[in-house]
């Protein structure tokens, strides 16, 4: 099927000359590439043979990109903690390189709810929100609760104790009494990213 | 906010004077009442007062719609098996009930693979897919890798042995590597179909 | 050691004749009595030999309570939902049986959040706040940063799917990025009700 | 809200620079600044720009504290083993530092009752006190039945075999039978003290 | 091998006719017979044909004992509460009718230190101690650290909330930091009785 | 009993002394060697004494085998994706090693179902198909559907999240609807093809 | 595709209209009749319209078979205890249906080793072994280690206190050292049936 | 209490210089020391103040014993596998220590029964049997059924794939059907020595 979505290398565990060809191959078949959960020795490998290679430390994130593509509709990524960041911006990085236009709303956790009500209007205009969280993983039901879009719920890893790994949190978010959320993999940034685009593309299709 | 979605009922476990009351400031605001959950013994005791009260007593569905309600754009809502149908009763009812049109496309399990693809055209039109599967729930990533549309996954808690009660077939679907799916609780069919409706509208908007 | 707190029968699983000795012996040496989880059965069993009896049918709390005891200081009493009403009211009401004003805030989730915020003055006025959740168990982190006082979270069974009976209420509240929260078992109203009284005595003493 | 504490850092995971930014913002707000489960790398690096800042290996606690505070009331910190004296100096650095006094109760754990029992008049003068224990956790049990103040209890997860990193611990706790206990997440010696804090300043605030 | 056991009937799920069969074979040739987890139907069928069986509603076991037995060494078999008893006579009876003798110590769980501590020159001179628990399990590692003989854990599934049908009190157990505990599975009295015996013989072979 | 399968050496762990004196002892009685899961380290160790010792770096497989084997029947090796690969080869290389005939099919996992349908006549034509993946482990019930003869599955370690370092994988198979599947341990790629050479045995006995 | 296979129907949760047409189709078709799982209201409902149909109460299986039907090879079914019995049925009727010869070994129990020892031979000859065993499930284990043909385990349900239900049957199997195991869901007697009939097919096509 | 036993020192955690602090007060006041789970570097570091002290590098034991002690009655100690000899040094060195006599007997998985039964004198003539195994831990349902003298089941967490490190073998052991076992914690050899002791000397005080 045509998905309308560029292939992505999950770049982790992957060796040197494996990951190369991949990279050549779309490439060359895209123009553009796109690679998550890359190593700096990934990244520092790589460089070698493509100059024009760009890296984010935080997401691990690759990208070679096409010049003056466009950015349409909107998604809010929100997170709970800064902890939460990195799995956020694969998320939003995702979701731009596939053309949403997206926005970043960070740390408003709901132990701070002050925060996360300072930035409602931000959060209640995207046509998809993504809800990022921990430990409690809380974040996701207050959301729900204010916005009539879908919310896409990530649990992270981060924490320690009894969050088992993002297990606790998955099941808070599985769990949600609010409307309209549904949750993916623990820190599994891209899917919500790519998820949110398919939202998205819906609702921008005829703005 | 104002999100669009009349309020639904969740009837299990509510005493029958607090159900009987709810019905009626409901039925009195909207015009219409939609409620799931609802034991054979519930509708009896809510029918002598609402005689135009209507059950299925596949999904526990209780309802008073208004006619002549329009549905729009396009939910394909598909089982794995004939045992899931109770929750995508619960999934399609609720999207109509909201405004979504709806295909049924049940026992279409991929230990049977021939079956779902000869259903592929009406899922693949969908703007929103509902997987629906217990036990090994392998149903989502057959049916995310198939479709270019989100796919909300259900996990059910028939079957019986290591199925615990669905999450195994949670899990499964958690850890799903065909993009664009997200997970809600296990027999949660209301939420898919709320969730699923939110998709559908952005969708239906311009058509 | 003397705690200054009368000891409480728990009635679930007592044979009749050991629960009516156990009453006998109690109502003798403190001149009332109180006991939680009574199943009607129960209670309309002992009924016979104290007529006096009170049974309250939403907690299984049965009583016979001196006249004129004085209820001091504040504990605020919140849940999530009406199906967590029971388990709040067993907390509420051993609270009150030792000597604590209670304040019922009931029906406050997270995922309508204005509800909540609606009773915050009654709520932060507390010496000490009780939070009772099921299934994503949300309520605890927001009140808990919406208050200085301590905060005890009951997470409760009532739900359905992956909230494995409380486990996932009882992870939720664990794991609370919120300063100033502790957990008590699952459905233990009587629990929280107790320490909420040995922390709300420390704050009424020289009030 | 004013909730009387001063913001504490969680250096964990945090990176160089930023760590530095938060500590030199609440340096300059408070006139003091306190963090935990740093590491020697991380204080080191800080010790650089503020030389005052002192650091607890035991705790991984850095600090730069105001002269002249004043300790009132009394929290008891006792501990199981010595293994679990890290997550009590977290605990106790913490209450401290938010002003309450603390008396140290180490390697009391309940397969040698005798210890325990020798100090149980420390224990028993305290406002609250905090219980940490690894591998059983059955030390809160003990206590909670000795004293008639709130008991904190503290998982840990020290240890080997079936403890499961402090699972086992925390469930322990959570079942207890005794009045007047309520737990933390695993390793959370801040979160107790800092609620041991809430409970003792209720009772010293008229002493 | 010749154990010097006879042979136990567990009753629990066996058919009328199969159970009433293996109770004649073993009456013939031992001239006895024992049975644990029989109903009060199981006894009532039985007992038409044999009119000389026991049955002791508390543990649910049947017993056709032969006279003058003699009753040897010492085990003590002690519980945390009340709700344990079943369990605890299942271990008692079960190692009186090998031939030891039982000292019963029940209701002396953790939380009431005293009680326990009143009886302990009583525990301290049996061969091998019972410790019988649910919930959070405690009482094996306080009277592992009071004896210098065996003790024999036995889990109870009694409780509510995260008991977990005692998987929680069995972790406690297998956790403990007390020399010389192991346990048994949950509610197995008959195992921890049998053990017990086989520890004791050694003691009393010559007293 | 004579298995008709020679012992198979399984490296990890085993000190360096160890390994050599059973490869040692090994490669006299049978004139050929067969090791899994060996390190770099101890391969370049025993190349020392026996340099005719061949390495698969990707599977760890040690091997010094007789000339001229002949390989008989089919096995049907399929792995979901590339990270599979190197349980896959375990299996496929005991299987060889064991004098099976083994057709690879790796990358042909359930998200790009084309892929998997294009190698179908490969599978279908083996006595018995071992069918790997990690993560949400959907491959088995889908081949399951496929083929009348007997599918071995293999849960992997491989993944990320909820995943459970393979356990969620194990539990999809476990659960499968599909006939004629039974699953051996995560990652047990040796297993798998020592039971499915059993299998292929009985196949080729005759053909 | 042709599996040479007859479907078997799954009655258990069937709705009585429902269960009623799908034997009746089936038996037009195929002459013959094999349901697993009934009740015996399911069996007394379907006996009027088909008298010929007959009923094991053990295993739950209704069937209506062809007459002079050949069974072939040899497959051995073997317990641990009696109450693995309606298992072991469905297991066997199961492989008989489909053609395949049975050999019954119940009841051998490793905590019995003799009894497993005296039956050997009988083991030994068969094509394909199903170990069939609840609690600790250490049957497979031991079997595995004394045939060289294929052992498929089935963990049963059966049991108390932490055999979860046979999740511990199933995890002791799924590690079993032995060579040649694989393991079906628990209680899935039907699944080990026919995968064992697959296996002794391959043996007996040119005996 | 005077239990007879010499305190022994779990060193594995422990800082230099407490740990050189603690051995010296032991060995001052026994005259001899013995301590398990010590590193190398331990060791090396203890060594150069104590000449004398002995280090046993596969199960990590330290001492320094007394010369002429004596060793009396019998324990045997089995394992599965090679991979368990480090906790049988555990056990066995501790029993020996404690004053045990003790048989190693090593090896001897339930997947290769005549290994076993070969050496079933030497384990039938013990008064107590330490078994130890990990993965499927089998082998002490199997002894059980063989020996008539308490068994205690060590659990080891060697092994991969679904052991859960070591609570799979955990469970088994619990769940077993055998008679006369109980279980200590996973990898406890030192626990399992200790109660060994103590039942051995129960059999020896007058032999
Ligand atoms: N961070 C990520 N998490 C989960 N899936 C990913 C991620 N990045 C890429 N993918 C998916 O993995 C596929 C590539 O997997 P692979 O063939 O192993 O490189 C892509 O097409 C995506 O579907
Ligand atoms: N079947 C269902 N499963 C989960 N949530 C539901 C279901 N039906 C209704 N709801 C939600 O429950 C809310 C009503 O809950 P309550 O206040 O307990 O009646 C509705 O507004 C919905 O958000
Ligand atoms: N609902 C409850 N949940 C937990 N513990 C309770 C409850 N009600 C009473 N208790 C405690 O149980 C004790 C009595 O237990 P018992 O001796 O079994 O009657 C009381 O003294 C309380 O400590
Ligand atoms: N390997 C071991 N596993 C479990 N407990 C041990 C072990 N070695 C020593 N112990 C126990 O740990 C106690 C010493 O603990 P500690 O005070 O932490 O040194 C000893 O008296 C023993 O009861
Ligand atoms: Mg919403
Ligand atoms: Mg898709
Ligand atoms: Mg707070
Ligand atoms: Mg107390
Ligand atoms: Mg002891
Ligand atoms: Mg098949
Ligand atoms: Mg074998
Ligand atoms: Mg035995």
């Amino acid at each position: 099927i045509r998905s309308g979505f560029a292939e992505v290398i999950f770049c982790s565990g992957k060796a040197d000359e494996h990951l190369r060809q991949i990279v050549g191959k779309l490439y060359e078949e895209e123009g553009e590439v796109f690679g998550t959960r890359a190593s700096k020795e990934q990244y520092e490998m790589l460089k070698k043979t493509y100059p024009e290679l760009e890296y984010d430390e935080i997401s691990g994130i690759i990208k070679i990109e096409k010049k003056g593509k466009k950015q349409e509709g909107k998604i809010a990524v929100c997170t709970a903690g800064t902890a939460d960041i990195s799995v956020a911006e694969e998320a939003a990085q995702t979701a731009e390189y596939f053309g949403s236009r997206v926005e970043r709303i960070y740390d408003v956790g709901v132990s701070g709810l002050h925060r996360l009500l300072a930035r409602l209007d931000a959060i209640q205009s995207a046509n998809c929100v993504i809800a990022i969280a921990g430990m409690e993983g809380a974040l996701a039901s207050v959301i729900g609760g204010l916005v009539d879009k879908p919310v896409i719920a990530v649990p992270t890893s981060v924490g320690y104790g009894a969050n088992m790994h993002g297990l606790s949190a998955l099941l808070t978010m599985i769990n949600s009494c609010a409307n309209g959320i549904a949750v993916v993999n623990i820190d599994n940034g891209y899917g919500a990213g790519y998820m949110a685009t398919q939202i998205n593309r819906l609702g921008v299709r005829h703005e």
